[in-house]
């Protein structure tokens, strides 16, 4: 079968490049303005009424974090970047042909954010999908190539987050089938049915997983640091403050270094480092439930066993 | 203006997924099969008349790197995977729309390989294409993450190879125009003309670099490590057997960690870590001829300032 | 008050200069063998009917561990090393004059010891002092400095004891007032008791630990670590065996990295890098048993709370 | 031979315990005040009429650098802190018993420190002795480990000093018989003749560096890090400001990880990490000339061979 040339616009479309961002309920702004910004070491980009809007020194869009204020912790919802235009009309059609309605936000309807489509996710989860944002750059030009005066953790960029769903299967079916993820890593129960699975879109071991459990929650997010000795200086930083709620260990699953703590409102938040690559041709690796405690943490079990059951 | 939806085939297409294996020439087989099994600390995966097959123990394709008995050093081909034989089909149009003559290999022609394209790029060097390539997996299972008696350095993968061109300007407008690549750093003389462009297709910071020089050689190749730790430790396990070419040292560009050396046969290689995440919206650093120095190594010049042009 | 100068010999003394050897019950002297040698990566130096002597890479003394076939896991002894045959002779007036009875070993009668005193410290355990070793060396040569072939863990040296007295106090007085230790850390009861006492006689936080529990029994040894990151890395090698008994953690007391595990026949083993430097005017540092958890473990209990309760 | 009980105040002693503080000429107070709080992280202890004193956070003495207003960059003096009195009283005897002019300092002539000796070595470099120094402690308790708001490099202590001599032989020979230090390493013309010997009181790789080269004159001192990424991170620090002399680098000799550069008033510094540790039976390791290279660089020559032949 002879197939027409694809036209040229096709070449420009990469579908979803990255978790662009995630927006957090927090009880108190002003105290979680301190702690992302000097503790988690954040650079405070924007403000609006009721909101802070923040980025991490390595990243050149507007923001990848957003604290609004409400009744926290939880999540309020998560906006993932696509490569083009063409990109969002391609998602907006397959998202409705799967039955999850549709809606259009117009640009700076979020703010630095151009044209968006918004939907909750079969898990329950408000997500964003978007072409562009306002891009101020990493504020550093050559010679130069780590900014001065990073102050706290100052990790290098929003990695992944982890939520919930009442019927993981199908939270994976719509990750995998409409949004065009592939699975790096699940564990399975004896029925086959997923326990928790890892979905990358990315080179990364996971942009995102979902975890059985309550509709429309999420465990936590986290942020990419560079080296295994980031993740232990993480945890020195946070515990001049507070406790961490998982000292520095290592994942057996995507092979990532971390350590989990809370910010000051109580949403969880990882530090991560390592974890191999993916591609689009990886070979998924799966584990038996009887096997969770070497998956979670390699070394042995570093933390309450509850950790796992809270959702925020 | 409307568009018709694209076809379902088209969701599978993802153009170029990652550097496949790079051939390179030995003068003496046996003895270069000691350097990369002991000291390097690959995976051998098939032998041939004349030619030797190796893996990193974290890739599952058959074969990231050959040797092949001749008069080294020397680079004979690199290979590109693809997502799907849909790719081969259009990147095979507009390699020939460019005016580059493509070869079609037929299956196992090539050991392991499926159906390939061979042609030679612009700046001088065969490549070959493939969708397909048979995949002996990791050789690890749950709950394990790590093989056991792994020797000698044993990188993580095929990182990526730097390769010289007598107009890097064509080369370059090569790999972005036709092979989707995207340039992540660049360093332009006083003309605008790149001396250096370090190009992307993954999320690293780059896949392939491309350097002003003779045509069709290379300069090195590069090897992933986890962690900044992995390359000092490198660099001792060289430093055993002879002395390394640059000590462990920082890029300003790619902000990679790295140290060189020679394999037994004189080609030169990189064992790399570090290096921030790219992106297709990755806004490119441009350098100045001026800052050289500093762009190859960020804390100053470990090396002789002529390794930057001796070519293999 | 006009003093004589001191007699020259007094120069040459200087008391207690390191932990030099500890002395190990095991089971199965050849499985135990291929434990120390392959996983551990200690250098077998000699065998003799029912014992194995071993050192690390990096001591030049003939041994720092011995296992001898018995019931294990236990402590059988251990040795300090003096700086000379005149700190001997104080040591063993003062020994006997604190009321401990004190036994001359003659030269050989211990495997590559010169003359030596033994005897039972308060706290029950059998300890040797001598002033010579058989000296192998470290066995490398400039311009080399790591040995080539080194397998498993391969640890520096030979770090730290722990051990139980029944009367934590007066176990400390001995060590301090006869033996010359000082107290770095220690965390104290609310009747000001040691619950457990850190002490040196080196420049390291601790050569040896008491903590108060049953009479002449140990809790580990400690091998030292260059980096934390050779503390993961000896992690990941043991985790290809067995689960580690502790993962790669943090001690707020001496500030060392720590991963525990148990050689094949039970004896408990740490690894540890790391810890601040001490100096006879050291201040000692007081912990209340409040803060316990943070003492042992500074960002979190990484195990289960019964492990330093169980003595071997 | 029956000896006499040693007097109980000769278990008191123990000579040099380690270097206690560095005085160092400086252009400009106040620029290098700003340089070695802001960069190199110290704590500012102590200010009086043309000079400046710091500690290390993890220092509990009142100084460890002194910066004095003159003509510098250059040496003021170096100062060794001894056990007790009687060390002091001891060690007067001996160094004009071996012919050198000492001179008492009476208690607080000196800010923050008890009587001392005052003389000159004969390499040429003032020096001082002393047994008691003013102790601000770390002001950190328990359970607290690490202080807040560290700022720059932040080194843990004053580690060593390297110093020049014209007669390095003789340097050595006073430095080991009345001194009372001990040679780890050295390097030896083929006439038997000291090029360079590293001299330990602690068990450091080294605590003083003695160089052939011109009287009374320094070339570097060093401070210590925890570990190897330590290192990097300060080259990081200083190359946000200047350019480092010597990358992150690795020594054969001490296999102590290394970066050099200059404070702002051209004093050369070093910061440190690891080196193997030293006993009183250390077995000295001797370099010869031909693998300078290697004892100085292990990995190869990160800098220009001048530096080491430029005295301060």
């Amino acid at each position: 079968m002879i197939e027409a040339p694809l036209k040229p616009e096709t070449k420009k479309m990469s579908g979803i490049i990255r978790l662009g961002f995630v927006e957090l309920l927090v009880n108190d702004l002003s105290r979680a303005s301190n702690f992302y910004s000097r503790i988690l070491g954040l650079q405070e980009t924007h403000q609006e009424d009721g909101r802070l809007f923040f980025k991490c020194w390595d990243e050149y869009d507007h923001h990848s974090v957003i604290l609004k204020n409400g009744t926290g912790p939880g999540l309020v919802k998560l906006g993932w970047k696509v490569g083009s235009e063409r990109d969002l009309e391609q998602l907006e059609q397959e998202i409705e042909k799967y039955g999850v309605p549709v809606k259009r936000i117009s640009k700076s309807e979020e703010a630095a954010v151009g044209e968006a489509l918004s939907f909750i996710a079969p898990s329950g989860q408000p997500m964003m999908l978007y072409a562009d944002m306002d891009q101020p750059g990493k504020r550093i030009v050559p010679p130069d190539i780590i900014p001065e005066g990073l102050t706290g953790i100052a990790p290098l960029h929003l990695d992944h987050l982890v939520i919930s769903a009442e019927d993981a299967d199908e939270a994976v079916n719509f990750l995998t089938s409409v949004l065009g993820f592939r699975i790096s890593e699940q564990i399975l129960d004896p029925e086959g049915h997923a326990v928790a699975s890892f979905l990358f879109r990315t080179n990364k071991a996971h942009d995102i997983a979902v975890v059985h459990g309550p509709a429309g929650r999420f465990h936590h997010l986290a942020f990419g640091l560079e080296d295994r000795s980031d993740v232990k200086r993480a945890a020195e930083i946070v515990s001049q403050h507070q406790q961490v709620e998982v000292p520095p260990s290592q994942h057996g699953i995507t092979r990532g270094c971390t350590t989990y703590f809370r910010d000051s409102e109580g949403n969880r938040i990882e530090t991560f480092a390592g974890g191999y690559m993916t591609y689009p041709d990886f070979p998924t690796i799966t584990w038996s439930t009887e096997h969770m405690d070497r998956a979670t943490f390699y070394f042995g079990g570093p933390t309450n066993p509850d950790m796992f059951m809270e959702w925020l």
